[in-house]
């Protein structure tokens, strides 16, 4: 018997929570045709979803797969009834992976354990609702599998169809080693922009009008909503309590560093951030292009950005990506275009001669 | 005799120190005519700034202003020796003010030191060398004007000149009280953004393939210039102390909420890091508007993006911020419209109405 057995993804799919990531699941399993059963606590939010097209109020129909996508402290408990409900696949889209199956470890037998397969596709989640949710949500996301030692290689591979359905990239994880990667490129950065943003509430309004972008993209993830994020935290203890150790060690080097102005070492400390933001794989998951920078003074009304891209698509530049800078005092934002380093030149030559101002 | 004495800014204006900041100064001083000597420790820095029209090499000409723009290291020393040199009066737009202030002031005589007024531009430091300059650099930005208690009011008169020239928004503090603001609006977020970055250097790169939008956004201002930096932050030290220290008592007790699972201990932590994002000013130095971000699939290649922006564009809706969402995997970007809260329906409807696949 081969390692991975043949399954096929043929419904009916039951979704429970039919939230954001919930609902997007339905509408992706829909978009392929297959029978889509909902339910959530919130009966409205199945109104909305089914209304929406995600699918039809869950009638008892027995499902090939369950998709599970309720809040983090609900998931060990929503895992392990459906399992034991029926015979379905069980997977689920929590943001935290080693408590939700030690708890359902705890909770079913042997045999229904194999058909547990915990998924994770990093997909947006500063919206929230039904409302909120689209087929094409998932489209080119990261989406960990993280099977366990127990798992039925055929359940893996339904599952494995499920993120395939749904157009997202399959990368798979030990639900340890995805708790411990997320801690560090989710977690932490949340609980650090948290902290940064905290110092700020208490600052004089006059000490805040110099904030300038820096401080705005470091805080801007810390607006998120705090009953979600206080449950993945807790959720991921141990790997986050191992990471604010190390950063405690590294804010107590630092501080020493600073007090005794050693330039060199401090050096040491900031190359080391310049290497980690190096790391970070480039868009589209290959390794970083060079870019640069351009910058271009645009009037803040509606169609001014829109006749700049006309203008910089026009010349056949592809933009990588775009900020906008908050400009206080006066109605003309700062557009920075990052552009491919070769094409910098070009595109500054040829946005100057059409007529705007452009900062290289 | 009235406080604010009459003065005039009429030049010349020597600018010591070519690179980004001084070179544009020099730029918007010209643009008004004025007579403009420029000098730099690297000669080929005046050549490629005066080529750019943005003055002529120093000469010995005695100069009405002196505007010091060199490395924070080297400010105290620059500031005193052109204080000395003759009876213009002097200021500088470095990033940090304390430290130079206490260095001129053990270098000069009272009656030189009252020709000093410090500045700093709020302006965009991520580029760098004349070539990077413009005249339109300070439009709209914040630039803090940073008397002491001896500074002539002619020559606190004189620099706001400056600033109103260069089309910034004149924001006066003490020394002291700018070295805390930019501690905390700036220069902590900087070594917040590093010590997340560095967390990443070492990570094994299929943990850094989950990274998603939030950790760039954190760590962005991470990647730049050591050499810079280091200046900067041993020279405000003492106004980072305190911050660092009170950073590393709420991360203690962070690391003991997480630990004990203190989920409501958590929230408020997290709820002060909200409060603390909510502060920042708005766009434009008003209090922030609702926003609500919509997020439209873009193929990435050149033109749709100005396609996007301009079907936005037709319907009058002002964009307030773009993101572009990195997708690992495919070549389909996620790009974020943040408009005014009560424009989004509108804008969702008429997106979908012309074709593109919207996530409201």
């Amino acid at each position: 018997m081969p390692e991975r057995e043949e399954t096929h993804l043929r419904g009916p799919v039951r979704v429970i929570g039919t939230g954001l990531l919930g609902t997007s699941v339905a509408l992706a399993c829909r978009r392929r045709g297959l029978d889509v059963l909902l339910s959530d606590v919130a009966r409205e939010h199945v109104r909305t979803a089914s209304g929406l097209g995600a699918g039809r109020p869950d009638d008892g129909t027995c499902p090939q797969l369950v998709v599970i996508a309720v809040p983090p402290d609900h998931l060990g408990a929503a895992i392990a009834a459906a399992l034991t409900e029926g015979d379905a696949v069980v997977t689920d889209v929590g943001s935290i992976k080693s408590r939700p199956l030690a708890e359902v470890r705890a909770a079913v037998p042997p045999a229904a354990l194999a058909r547990y397969v915990g998924s994770h596709p990093m997909a947006g989640s500063e919206r929230s609702g039904p409302l909120a949710a689209s087929a094409t949500l998932f489209e080119g996301r990261p989406w960990a599998i993280t099977a366990h030692a127990e798992s039925d290689p055929a359940a893996v591979n339904l599952v494995r169809e499920l993120v395939d359905l749904c157009g997202a990239v399959p990368l798979e994880y030990s639900p340890d080693e995805h708790d411990r990667a997320v801690a560090r490129v989710s977690h932490l950065p949340h609980l650090m922009s948290s902290l940064t943003a905290g110092r700020l509430a208490a600052a004089p309004a006059d000490h805040l009008a110099l904030s300038g972008q820096g401080v705005r993209d470091v805080t801007r993830i810390a607006a998120s909503d705090p009953s979600l994020w206080k449950q993945i935290i807790t959720g991921n203890a141990e790997a986050l309590t191992e990471l604010l150790d190390d950063v405690a060690r590294r804010l107590a080097q630092l501080r020493e560093i600073v007090t005794a102005a050693d330039a060199d070492a401090l050096a040491a400390l900031l190359a080391e951030g310049v290497a980690g933001t190096q790391a970070i794989p480039g868009k589209h998951g290959g390794p970083a292009r060079p870019t640069t920078g351009i910058f271009v003074s645009v009037p803040d009304h509606a169609g001014e950005l829109a006749r700049l891209f006309a203008d910089a698509g026009a010349d056949g530049v592809n933009i990588e990506d775009v900020h906008i800078d908050h400009d206080p005092g006066r109605p003309v934002g700062l557009v920075e275009l990052v552009v491919a380093a070769e094409e910098a030149e070009h595109l500054v030559t040829s946005l100057t001669a059409r007529g705007w101002t452009v900062h290289p």
